[in-house]
Protein backbone atom coordinates (compact mmCIF):
# COMPACT_ATOMS: atom_id res chain seq x y z
CA UNK A 1 0.00 0.00 0.00
CA UNK A 2 1.60 3.68 -1.53
CA UNK A 3 2.57 5.83 1.82
CA UNK A 4 0.44 9.09 0.70
CA UNK A 5 1.60 10.92 4.22
CA UNK A 6 3.82 12.93 2.56
CA UNK A 7 3.24 12.64 -1.01
CA UNK A 8 0.95 14.25 -3.26
CA UNK A 9 1.07 12.90 -6.65
CA UNK A 10 -1.40 10.43 -6.89
CA UNK A 11 -3.91 13.50 -5.35
CA UNK A 12 -6.72 14.69 -8.14
CA UNK A 13 -9.23 17.19 -7.66
CA UNK A 14 -12.59 16.41 -9.42
CA UNK A 15 -13.78 20.17 -10.05
CA UNK A 16 -17.63 19.16 -8.63
CA UNK A 17 -15.90 19.81 -5.48
CA UNK A 18 -15.35 23.51 -6.20
CA UNK A 19 -17.69 24.03 -8.79
CA UNK A 20 -20.27 26.00 -6.25
CA UNK A 21 -16.97 28.98 -6.59
CA UNK A 22 -14.89 28.78 -9.26
CA UNK A 23 -15.35 27.80 -13.11
CA UNK A 24 -13.20 25.24 -15.05
CA UNK A 25 -10.59 28.78 -15.42
CA UNK A 26 -10.10 29.40 -12.26
CA UNK A 27 -10.66 25.46 -10.78
CA UNK A 28 -7.62 24.73 -13.16
CA UNK A 29 -5.56 27.89 -11.88
CA UNK A 30 -6.42 27.10 -8.19
CA UNK A 31 -5.71 23.21 -8.22
CA UNK A 32 -2.49 24.09 -10.10
CA UNK A 33 -1.23 26.25 -7.69
CA UNK A 34 -2.26 24.50 -4.89
CA UNK A 35 0.27 21.64 -5.89
CA UNK A 36 -2.01 19.24 -6.51
CA UNK A 37 -1.40 17.52 -9.72
CA UNK A 38 -4.53 15.85 -11.20
CA UNK A 39 -7.57 17.33 -12.22
CA UNK A 40 -11.00 16.30 -12.99
CA UNK A 41 -13.62 18.31 -15.55
CA UNK A 42 -17.02 18.21 -16.01
CA UNK A 43 -18.49 18.67 -19.78
CA UNK A 44 -20.47 21.27 -18.67
CA UNK A 45 -17.78 23.31 -17.95
CA UNK A 46 -15.72 22.33 -20.01
CA UNK A 47 -17.89 23.04 -22.79
CA UNK A 48 -18.61 26.56 -21.23
CA UNK A 49 -15.25 27.33 -21.60
CA UNK A 50 -14.41 25.35 -25.12
CA UNK A 51 -12.90 22.23 -25.36
CA UNK A 52 -9.38 23.61 -27.13
CA UNK A 53 -9.05 26.63 -24.63
CA UNK A 54 -9.63 23.76 -21.64
CA UNK A 55 -7.05 21.60 -23.17
CA UNK A 56 -4.87 24.34 -23.56
CA UNK A 57 -4.72 25.25 -20.27
CA UNK A 58 -4.74 22.38 -18.53
CA UNK A 59 -1.87 21.36 -20.36
CA UNK A 60 -0.05 24.61 -19.83
CA UNK A 61 -0.98 24.01 -15.94
CA UNK A 62 0.94 20.39 -16.24
CA UNK A 63 -2.18 18.66 -15.15
CA UNK A 64 -3.26 15.57 -15.37
CA UNK A 65 -6.25 14.78 -16.44
CA UNK A 66 -7.69 11.44 -14.02
CA UNK A 67 -11.30 10.96 -16.18
CA UNK A 68 -13.84 13.25 -17.48
CA UNK A 69 -17.24 13.89 -16.02
CA UNK A 70 -19.30 12.42 -17.72
CA UNK A 71 -20.84 9.99 -20.02
CA UNK A 72 -23.82 7.57 -19.39
CA UNK A 73 -27.39 8.26 -19.13
CA UNK A 74 -28.79 6.23 -21.94
CA UNK A 75 -31.78 5.50 -20.47
CA UNK A 76 -32.79 9.17 -20.34
CA UNK A 77 -34.46 8.88 -23.71
CA UNK A 78 -37.20 6.21 -24.69
CA UNK A 79 -35.94 3.04 -25.90
CA UNK A 80 -36.21 4.68 -29.81
CA UNK A 81 -34.01 7.60 -28.69
CA UNK A 82 -31.30 5.89 -27.71
CA UNK A 83 -29.08 6.96 -30.89
CA UNK A 84 -29.45 10.29 -29.32
CA UNK A 85 -27.68 9.62 -25.92
CA UNK A 86 -24.87 7.49 -28.64
CA UNK A 87 -24.56 10.64 -30.59
CA UNK A 88 -24.08 12.34 -27.14
CA UNK A 89 -21.29 9.69 -25.78
CA UNK A 90 -19.57 9.45 -28.94
CA UNK A 91 -19.13 13.77 -28.17
CA UNK A 92 -17.90 12.74 -24.78
CA UNK A 93 -15.47 10.37 -25.41
CA UNK A 94 -13.82 13.24 -28.37
CA UNK A 95 -14.00 15.69 -25.59
CA UNK A 96 -12.30 12.94 -23.42
CA UNK A 97 -9.49 12.29 -25.94
CA UNK A 98 -8.76 16.19 -26.75
CA UNK A 99 -8.14 16.51 -23.14
CA UNK A 100 -6.37 13.26 -22.26
CA UNK A 101 -8.27 12.33 -19.74
CA UNK A 102 -7.27 8.78 -18.04
CA UNK A 103 -10.80 7.76 -19.20
CA UNK A 104 -14.59 8.77 -19.62
CA UNK A 105 -16.58 8.32 -16.57
CA UNK A 106 -19.97 6.73 -17.34
CA UNK A 107 -23.20 6.87 -14.90
CA UNK A 108 -25.32 4.97 -17.02
CA UNK A 109 -29.12 6.61 -16.15
CA UNK A 110 -31.53 5.15 -14.05
CA UNK A 111 -35.28 3.89 -14.65
CA UNK A 112 -36.48 4.88 -18.53
CA UNK A 113 -39.17 7.74 -18.29
CA UNK A 114 -42.31 6.15 -16.88
CA UNK A 115 -41.19 3.02 -16.32
CA UNK A 116 -40.69 0.54 -13.07
CA UNK A 117 -38.62 -1.75 -14.71
CA UNK A 118 -35.43 -1.85 -13.65
CA UNK A 119 -34.29 -5.32 -15.69
CA UNK A 120 -35.25 -3.44 -18.85
CA UNK A 121 -33.37 -0.32 -17.91
CA UNK A 122 -30.31 -2.51 -17.13
CA UNK A 123 -30.74 -4.24 -20.43
CA UNK A 124 -30.61 -0.55 -22.14
CA UNK A 125 -27.66 0.03 -20.25
CA UNK A 126 -25.76 -3.34 -21.85
CA UNK A 127 -26.91 -2.32 -25.28
CA UNK A 128 -25.98 0.74 -25.16
CA UNK A 129 -22.39 0.55 -24.37
CA UNK A 130 -21.85 -2.57 -26.77
CA UNK A 131 -22.83 0.04 -28.79
CA UNK A 132 -20.40 3.25 -27.94
CA UNK A 133 -17.53 0.23 -26.95
CA UNK A 134 -16.52 0.28 -31.17
CA UNK A 135 -15.98 4.39 -31.31
CA UNK A 136 -14.42 4.56 -27.16
CA UNK A 137 -11.85 1.74 -28.57
CA UNK A 138 -11.02 3.79 -31.64
CA UNK A 139 -10.17 6.92 -29.78
CA UNK A 140 -8.98 4.97 -26.90
CA UNK A 141 -10.51 6.29 -24.22
CA UNK A 142 -11.50 3.75 -21.99
CA UNK A 143 -15.04 3.70 -20.18
CA UNK A 144 -15.37 3.35 -16.89
CA UNK A 145 -19.12 2.39 -15.26
CA UNK A 146 -18.99 3.74 -12.31
CA UNK A 147 -22.28 1.75 -10.12
CA UNK A 148 -23.51 4.49 -8.43
CA UNK A 149 -25.56 4.31 -4.70
CA UNK A 150 -28.79 2.28 -4.89
CA UNK A 151 -30.51 5.34 -3.58
CA UNK A 152 -29.75 6.50 -7.25
CA UNK A 153 -31.37 4.06 -8.55
CA UNK A 154 -34.37 5.36 -9.90
CA UNK A 155 -32.85 8.78 -11.41
CA UNK A 156 -29.12 8.25 -12.04
CA UNK A 157 -27.96 5.10 -12.13
CA UNK A 158 -29.24 1.30 -12.26
CA UNK A 159 -26.02 0.04 -11.87
CA UNK A 160 -25.50 0.01 -8.66
CA UNK A 161 -23.13 -2.65 -7.29
CA UNK A 162 -19.32 -3.25 -8.85
CA UNK A 163 -20.88 -6.50 -9.36
CA UNK A 164 -23.04 -5.49 -11.93
CA UNK A 165 -20.22 -3.31 -13.09
CA UNK A 166 -17.70 -6.10 -13.45
CA UNK A 167 -20.76 -8.32 -15.16
CA UNK A 168 -20.94 -5.74 -17.93
CA UNK A 169 -17.15 -5.41 -18.75
CA UNK A 170 -16.69 -9.32 -18.93
CA UNK A 171 -20.05 -9.29 -21.32
CA UNK A 172 -18.69 -6.73 -23.22
CA UNK A 173 -15.04 -6.57 -23.37
CA UNK A 174 -11.59 -4.29 -23.83
CA UNK A 175 -11.94 -0.86 -23.08
CA UNK A 176 -14.31 -1.00 -20.42
CA UNK A 177 -13.63 -0.91 -16.83
CA UNK A 178 -14.83 0.52 -13.58
CA UNK A 179 -14.65 3.91 -11.48
CA UNK A 180 -14.71 3.00 -7.98
CA UNK A 181 -16.38 6.08 -5.97
CA UNK A 182 -15.90 5.19 -2.17
CA UNK A 183 -19.56 6.53 -1.65
CA UNK A 184 -21.04 4.37 -3.81
CA UNK A 185 -19.65 1.20 -2.56
CA UNK A 186 -19.19 1.74 0.96
CA UNK A 187 -21.27 -0.46 2.19
CA UNK A 188 -20.90 -3.38 0.21
CA UNK A 189 -20.67 -6.58 1.33
CA UNK A 190 -18.77 -8.31 -1.79
CA UNK A 191 -16.79 -5.31 -2.15
CA UNK A 192 -13.39 -6.64 -1.70
CA UNK A 193 -14.18 -9.18 -3.79
CA UNK A 194 -15.49 -7.36 -7.05
CA UNK A 195 -12.47 -4.78 -6.66
CA UNK A 196 -10.27 -7.76 -6.83
CA UNK A 197 -12.31 -9.02 -10.04
CA UNK A 198 -11.98 -5.63 -11.43
CA UNK A 199 -8.26 -5.48 -10.20
CA UNK A 200 -7.09 -8.75 -11.03
CA UNK A 201 -8.72 -8.13 -14.99
CA UNK A 202 -6.74 -4.43 -15.52
CA UNK A 203 -10.14 -2.85 -15.11
CA UNK A 204 -10.13 -0.57 -12.12
CA UNK A 205 -9.36 3.10 -14.32
CA UNK A 206 -10.35 5.49 -11.47
CA UNK A 207 -10.59 5.72 -7.24
CA UNK A 208 -12.77 8.42 -6.00
CA UNK A 209 -13.05 9.68 -2.71
CA UNK A 210 -15.42 11.60 0.35
CA UNK A 211 -16.84 10.58 2.96
CA UNK A 212 -20.62 9.57 3.96
CA UNK A 213 -21.85 11.61 6.68
CA UNK A 214 -24.02 10.76 9.62
CA UNK A 215 -26.52 11.91 9.63
CA UNK A 216 -26.96 12.56 5.60
CA UNK A 217 -29.44 15.24 5.03
CA UNK A 218 -29.42 15.15 1.00
CA UNK A 219 -29.03 12.46 -0.83
CA UNK A 220 -27.24 14.29 -3.67
CA UNK A 221 -25.52 17.02 -2.28
CA UNK A 222 -24.58 16.19 1.08
CA UNK A 223 -21.05 14.22 1.22
CA UNK A 224 -18.36 14.36 3.06
CA UNK A 225 -14.88 15.69 3.76
CA UNK A 226 -12.19 12.98 4.05
CA UNK A 227 -12.51 11.82 7.58
CA UNK A 228 -15.62 13.99 8.40
CA UNK A 229 -17.75 10.63 7.89
CA UNK A 230 -17.97 6.81 8.29
CA UNK A 231 -15.94 5.23 5.62
CA UNK A 232 -12.73 3.31 5.80
CA UNK A 233 -10.86 5.05 3.53
CA UNK A 234 -7.54 3.93 3.78
CA UNK A 235 -9.00 0.03 4.10
CA UNK A 236 -10.77 0.89 0.74
CA UNK A 237 -7.70 1.99 -0.82
CA UNK A 238 -5.47 -0.84 0.69
CA UNK A 239 -8.21 -2.82 -1.49
CA UNK A 240 -8.24 -1.10 -4.83
CA UNK A 241 -4.44 -1.11 -4.63
CA UNK A 242 -3.63 -4.89 -3.13
CA UNK A 243 -5.99 -5.46 -6.32
CA UNK A 244 -3.39 -3.56 -8.72
CA UNK A 245 -4.37 -0.23 -8.66
CA UNK A 246 -1.04 2.37 -9.16
CA UNK A 247 -3.21 5.85 -10.48
CA UNK A 248 -4.75 8.67 -8.80
CA UNK A 249 -6.68 9.54 -5.68
CA UNK A 250 -9.61 11.40 -6.88
CA UNK A 251 -11.36 14.22 -4.21
CA UNK A 252 -15.33 14.46 -5.45
CA UNK A 253 -17.65 16.28 -2.84
CA UNK A 254 -20.88 17.25 -3.32
CA UNK A 255 -21.67 19.70 -0.57
CA UNK A 256 -24.30 22.32 -1.02
CA UNK A 257 -24.34 23.73 2.38
CA UNK A 258 -20.63 23.24 3.89
CA UNK A 259 -17.92 22.86 1.10
CA UNK A 260 -19.13 25.23 -1.55
CA UNK A 261 -19.84 27.47 0.53
CA UNK A 262 -15.84 27.84 1.71
CA UNK A 263 -13.20 29.68 0.22
CA UNK A 264 -12.42 27.32 -2.74
CA UNK A 265 -8.46 27.40 -1.47
CA UNK A 266 -9.63 26.45 1.65
CA UNK A 267 -11.28 23.48 0.57
CA UNK A 268 -8.32 22.26 -1.36
CA UNK A 269 -5.85 22.72 1.22
CA UNK A 270 -8.46 20.72 3.42
CA UNK A 271 -8.49 18.15 0.77
CA UNK A 272 -4.56 17.83 0.78
CA UNK A 273 -4.78 17.73 4.40
CA UNK A 274 -6.74 15.05 4.66
CA UNK A 275 -5.39 13.25 1.76
CA UNK A 276 -2.27 12.87 3.73
CA UNK A 277 -3.87 12.46 7.13
CA UNK A 278 -6.31 10.00 7.02
CA UNK A 279 -7.26 8.46 3.39
CA UNK B 1 -50.63 -14.66 -7.78
CA UNK B 2 -53.00 -13.59 -5.83
CA UNK B 3 -56.08 -11.76 -6.66
CA UNK B 4 -56.28 -8.82 -4.45
CA UNK B 5 -58.44 -6.06 -6.23
CA UNK B 6 -61.38 -6.74 -4.19
CA UNK B 7 -60.04 -8.63 -1.38
CA UNK B 8 -58.60 -7.24 1.71
CA UNK B 9 -57.60 -10.50 3.78
CA UNK B 10 -54.51 -9.58 3.45
CA UNK B 11 -53.89 -6.19 4.27
CA UNK B 12 -52.05 -5.44 7.08
CA UNK B 13 -51.13 -1.48 8.40
CA UNK B 14 -48.22 -0.97 10.16
CA UNK B 15 -48.73 1.89 12.94
CA UNK B 16 -45.81 4.25 11.47
CA UNK B 17 -48.06 4.82 8.70
CA UNK B 18 -50.23 6.84 10.91
CA UNK B 19 -48.07 7.65 13.92
CA UNK B 20 -48.20 11.02 13.27
CA UNK B 21 -51.39 11.21 13.85
CA UNK B 22 -52.43 8.23 16.07
CA UNK B 23 -51.60 6.45 19.62
CA UNK B 24 -51.81 2.92 19.50
CA UNK B 25 -55.19 2.72 21.18
CA UNK B 26 -56.67 4.72 18.43
CA UNK B 27 -54.55 3.06 15.83
CA UNK B 28 -55.81 0.05 16.40
CA UNK B 29 -59.43 1.13 16.43
CA UNK B 30 -59.02 3.17 13.37
CA UNK B 31 -57.43 0.35 11.70
CA UNK B 32 -60.48 -2.09 12.73
CA UNK B 33 -63.18 0.25 11.45
CA UNK B 34 -61.35 0.46 8.12
CA UNK B 35 -62.01 -2.76 7.99
CA UNK B 36 -58.38 -3.89 7.67
CA UNK B 37 -57.49 -7.23 9.21
CA UNK B 38 -54.20 -7.16 9.94
CA UNK B 39 -51.77 -4.72 12.29
CA UNK B 40 -48.35 -4.09 13.35
CA UNK B 41 -47.40 -2.30 16.28
CA UNK B 42 -43.73 -0.64 17.60
CA UNK B 43 -42.73 -1.49 21.04
CA UNK B 44 -42.55 2.32 22.06
CA UNK B 45 -46.39 2.57 21.68
CA UNK B 46 -46.68 -0.63 22.89
CA UNK B 47 -45.12 -0.07 25.89
CA UNK B 48 -46.99 3.33 26.24
CA UNK B 49 -50.03 1.89 26.52
CA UNK B 50 -48.87 -1.48 28.27
CA UNK B 51 -48.25 -4.53 27.09
CA UNK B 52 -51.25 -6.27 28.62
CA UNK B 53 -54.04 -3.74 27.22
CA UNK B 54 -52.58 -3.61 23.86
CA UNK B 55 -53.22 -7.26 23.60
CA UNK B 56 -56.27 -7.13 24.91
CA UNK B 57 -58.26 -4.48 22.37
CA UNK B 58 -56.00 -5.96 19.38
CA UNK B 59 -57.71 -9.23 20.16
CA UNK B 60 -61.04 -7.32 20.90
CA UNK B 61 -61.00 -6.11 17.48
CA UNK B 62 -59.97 -9.24 15.53
CA UNK B 63 -56.68 -7.98 14.14
CA UNK B 64 -53.79 -10.42 13.05
CA UNK B 65 -50.52 -8.82 14.48
CA UNK B 66 -48.38 -9.34 11.49
CA UNK B 67 -45.02 -8.01 13.74
CA UNK B 68 -44.13 -6.47 16.36
CA UNK B 69 -41.39 -3.98 15.24
CA UNK B 70 -38.76 -3.67 16.13
CA UNK B 71 -36.08 -5.85 17.90
CA UNK B 72 -32.41 -5.49 17.08
CA UNK B 73 -29.65 -2.66 17.04
CA UNK B 74 -27.33 -5.21 18.45
CA UNK B 75 -24.47 -2.43 17.63
CA UNK B 76 -26.16 0.33 19.28
CA UNK B 77 -23.83 -0.65 22.39
CA UNK B 78 -20.00 -1.29 22.69
CA UNK B 79 -19.02 -4.77 22.05
CA UNK B 80 -18.99 -4.99 26.03
CA UNK B 81 -22.27 -3.52 26.42
CA UNK B 82 -24.04 -6.34 24.00
CA UNK B 83 -25.57 -8.24 26.43
CA UNK B 84 -28.21 -4.88 27.52
CA UNK B 85 -28.96 -5.30 23.59
CA UNK B 86 -29.57 -8.98 24.56
CA UNK B 87 -31.93 -8.57 27.05
CA UNK B 88 -33.86 -5.79 25.03
CA UNK B 89 -34.34 -8.39 22.60
CA UNK B 90 -35.35 -10.61 25.20
CA UNK B 91 -38.03 -8.38 26.24
CA UNK B 92 -38.90 -7.75 22.60
CA UNK B 93 -39.37 -11.51 22.16
CA UNK B 94 -41.72 -11.49 24.85
CA UNK B 95 -43.72 -8.71 23.76
CA UNK B 96 -44.21 -10.20 20.47
CA UNK B 97 -45.37 -13.79 21.86
CA UNK B 98 -47.94 -11.51 24.26
CA UNK B 99 -49.30 -10.29 21.42
CA UNK B 100 -49.77 -13.25 19.41
CA UNK B 101 -47.69 -11.54 16.43
CA UNK B 102 -46.43 -13.38 13.92
CA UNK B 103 -42.96 -12.32 13.79
CA UNK B 104 -40.67 -10.02 15.77
CA UNK B 105 -38.94 -7.74 13.04
CA UNK B 106 -34.99 -7.06 13.62
CA UNK B 107 -33.45 -3.86 12.52
CA UNK B 108 -29.72 -5.19 13.27
CA UNK B 109 -28.21 -1.57 13.68
CA UNK B 110 -25.41 -0.01 11.99
CA UNK B 111 -21.78 0.29 12.98
CA UNK B 112 -20.74 0.07 16.57
CA UNK B 113 -20.34 3.51 17.97
CA UNK B 114 -16.81 5.15 16.40
CA UNK B 115 -16.47 2.70 14.48
CA UNK B 116 -15.52 2.09 10.73
CA UNK B 117 -15.69 -1.23 10.68
CA UNK B 118 -18.73 -2.89 8.85
CA UNK B 119 -17.62 -6.36 9.02
CA UNK B 120 -17.03 -5.74 13.18
CA UNK B 121 -20.35 -4.84 13.03
CA UNK B 122 -21.76 -7.56 10.47
CA UNK B 123 -19.73 -9.79 13.32
CA UNK B 124 -21.49 -8.06 16.22
CA UNK B 125 -25.12 -8.97 14.64
CA UNK B 126 -24.07 -12.69 13.70
CA UNK B 127 -23.29 -13.04 17.60
CA UNK B 128 -26.35 -11.27 18.64
CA UNK B 129 -28.55 -13.15 16.67
CA UNK B 130 -27.13 -16.07 17.60
CA UNK B 131 -27.95 -15.64 21.06
CA UNK B 132 -31.11 -14.22 20.99
CA UNK B 133 -32.64 -17.36 18.77
CA UNK B 134 -32.54 -20.02 21.51
CA UNK B 135 -34.94 -17.68 23.65
CA UNK B 136 -36.97 -16.66 20.65
CA UNK B 137 -37.26 -20.58 19.40
CA UNK B 138 -38.32 -21.23 23.05
CA UNK B 139 -41.15 -18.11 23.65
CA UNK B 140 -42.11 -19.18 19.35
CA UNK B 141 -41.64 -16.51 18.36
CA UNK B 142 -39.75 -16.11 14.99
CA UNK B 143 -37.01 -13.62 14.06
CA UNK B 144 -37.07 -11.52 10.57
CA UNK B 145 -34.18 -10.32 9.83
CA UNK B 146 -35.09 -7.03 7.88
CA UNK B 147 -32.20 -5.93 5.74
CA UNK B 148 -32.55 -1.81 4.97
CA UNK B 149 -31.41 0.04 2.61
CA UNK B 150 -28.02 0.55 1.84
CA UNK B 151 -28.32 4.32 2.71
CA UNK B 152 -28.46 3.30 6.73
CA UNK B 153 -25.71 1.02 6.82
CA UNK B 154 -23.80 3.54 8.89
CA UNK B 155 -26.50 4.63 11.40
CA UNK B 156 -29.75 1.77 11.56
CA UNK B 157 -28.88 -1.71 9.75
CA UNK B 158 -25.31 -3.17 8.76
CA UNK B 159 -27.85 -6.11 6.78
CA UNK B 160 -27.92 -4.24 3.41
CA UNK B 161 -29.26 -6.99 1.17
CA UNK B 162 -31.55 -9.97 1.24
CA UNK B 163 -28.20 -11.96 0.27
CA UNK B 164 -26.72 -11.02 3.70
CA UNK B 165 -30.57 -11.93 5.25
CA UNK B 166 -30.52 -15.52 3.62
CA UNK B 167 -26.74 -16.01 4.65
CA UNK B 168 -26.81 -15.05 8.39
CA UNK B 169 -30.32 -17.57 8.52
CA UNK B 170 -29.11 -20.27 6.86
CA UNK B 171 -25.61 -19.98 9.03
CA UNK B 172 -27.51 -20.02 12.57
CA UNK B 173 -30.39 -22.05 11.93
CA UNK B 174 -34.34 -22.88 13.00
CA UNK B 175 -36.09 -19.72 14.14
CA UNK B 176 -34.59 -17.03 11.72
CA UNK B 177 -36.05 -15.49 8.24
CA UNK B 178 -36.62 -12.13 6.65
CA UNK B 179 -38.68 -9.11 6.32
CA UNK B 180 -38.89 -8.43 2.63
CA UNK B 181 -39.92 -4.31 2.83
CA UNK B 182 -39.94 -3.37 -0.80
CA UNK B 183 -38.14 0.08 0.14
CA UNK B 184 -35.27 -1.85 0.92
CA UNK B 185 -34.62 -3.85 -1.63
CA UNK B 186 -36.52 -2.78 -5.04
CA UNK B 187 -33.24 -1.51 -6.10
CA UNK B 188 -31.42 -5.20 -5.74
CA UNK B 189 -30.20 -7.07 -8.59
CA UNK B 190 -30.08 -10.32 -6.67
CA UNK B 191 -33.73 -9.47 -5.89
CA UNK B 192 -35.73 -12.65 -7.26
CA UNK B 193 -32.91 -14.95 -6.91
CA UNK B 194 -32.69 -14.27 -3.28
CA UNK B 195 -36.32 -13.61 -2.78
CA UNK B 196 -36.31 -17.01 -3.98
CA UNK B 197 -33.77 -18.59 -1.78
CA UNK B 198 -35.51 -17.33 1.04
CA UNK B 199 -39.23 -18.80 0.39
CA UNK B 200 -37.89 -22.35 -1.00
CA UNK B 201 -36.48 -22.34 3.14
CA UNK B 202 -39.68 -21.25 4.34
CA UNK B 203 -37.90 -17.74 5.15
CA UNK B 204 -40.40 -15.17 4.32
CA UNK B 205 -41.95 -14.06 7.34
CA UNK B 206 -43.01 -10.60 6.72
CA UNK B 207 -43.96 -8.79 3.19
CA UNK B 208 -44.02 -4.84 3.91
CA UNK B 209 -44.88 -1.90 1.23
CA UNK B 210 -44.57 1.07 0.32
CA UNK B 211 -43.13 3.12 -2.88
CA UNK B 212 -39.84 5.10 -3.58
CA UNK B 213 -40.62 8.62 -4.74
CA UNK B 214 -38.85 10.78 -7.34
CA UNK B 215 -37.06 12.65 -5.75
CA UNK B 216 -36.85 11.59 -2.36
CA UNK B 217 -36.05 14.45 -0.10
CA UNK B 218 -35.40 12.76 3.34
CA UNK B 219 -33.71 9.83 3.60
CA UNK B 220 -35.88 8.57 6.43
CA UNK B 221 -39.22 10.17 6.55
CA UNK B 222 -40.00 10.47 2.94
CA UNK B 223 -41.50 7.27 1.93
CA UNK B 224 -44.26 7.39 -0.75
CA UNK B 225 -48.25 5.66 -0.84
CA UNK B 226 -47.98 2.64 -3.01
CA UNK B 227 -48.42 4.04 -6.36
CA UNK B 228 -46.79 7.16 -6.21
CA UNK B 229 -43.34 6.05 -6.65
CA UNK B 230 -40.76 3.87 -9.06
CA UNK B 231 -40.90 0.35 -7.25
CA UNK B 232 -42.76 -2.35 -9.38
CA UNK B 233 -45.20 -3.61 -6.69
CA UNK B 234 -46.56 -6.52 -8.57
CA UNK B 235 -43.95 -7.57 -9.67
CA UNK B 236 -42.04 -8.15 -6.52
CA UNK B 237 -45.19 -8.99 -5.11
CA UNK B 238 -45.55 -12.06 -7.76
CA UNK B 239 -41.95 -12.85 -6.42
CA UNK B 240 -42.30 -13.55 -2.71
CA UNK B 241 -45.81 -15.65 -4.06
CA UNK B 242 -44.21 -17.55 -6.10
CA UNK B 243 -41.82 -18.55 -3.77
CA UNK B 244 -44.64 -19.20 -1.42
CA UNK B 245 -45.19 -16.50 0.73
CA UNK B 246 -48.74 -16.98 1.97
CA UNK B 247 -48.81 -13.48 4.35
CA UNK B 248 -50.31 -10.33 4.81
CA UNK B 249 -48.90 -7.19 2.43
CA UNK B 250 -48.21 -4.65 5.48
CA UNK B 251 -48.43 -1.06 4.87
CA UNK B 252 -45.09 1.05 6.11
CA UNK B 253 -44.59 4.62 5.13
CA UNK B 254 -43.08 6.68 6.81
CA UNK B 255 -43.93 9.93 5.79
CA UNK B 256 -43.27 13.07 7.46
CA UNK B 257 -44.45 16.11 5.56
CA UNK B 258 -47.34 14.31 3.68
CA UNK B 259 -48.55 11.29 5.19
CA UNK B 260 -48.89 12.24 8.75
CA UNK B 261 -50.48 15.44 7.80
CA UNK B 262 -53.69 14.04 6.46
CA UNK B 263 -56.47 12.83 8.07
CA UNK B 264 -55.58 9.28 9.55
CA UNK B 265 -58.83 8.03 8.00
CA UNK B 266 -57.58 9.49 4.67
CA UNK B 267 -54.20 7.71 4.80
CA UNK B 268 -56.24 4.24 5.20
CA UNK B 269 -58.79 4.57 2.78
CA UNK B 270 -56.12 5.20 0.52
CA UNK B 271 -53.69 2.69 1.69
CA UNK B 272 -57.08 0.20 0.90
CA UNK B 273 -57.76 2.13 -2.82
CA UNK B 274 -53.92 1.66 -3.73
CA UNK B 275 -53.68 -1.98 -1.93
CA UNK B 276 -56.24 -3.16 -4.72
CA UNK B 277 -55.24 -1.24 -7.69
CA UNK B 278 -51.30 -1.45 -7.50
CA UNK B 279 -50.34 -4.22 -4.91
Amino acid sequence: MRELAADTRFLSINTATVRGQWDLPRAIDGVARAGIPGISPWRDQVQAMGIEAAARQIKQAGLTVTGLCRGGMFTSFDRAGLARALDDNRRAVDEAAALGAHCLVLVVGGLAPGSRDLAAARAIVHDGLGELLPYARAAQVPLAIEPLHPMYAADRACINTLAQANELCEALGSGLGVAVDVYHVWWDPALATEIDRAGRAGRLLAFHICDWLVPTKDLLLDRGMMGDGVIDLRGIRRMVEDAGYTGFCEVEIFSRDVWWKRPPEEVLATSIARYHSVC
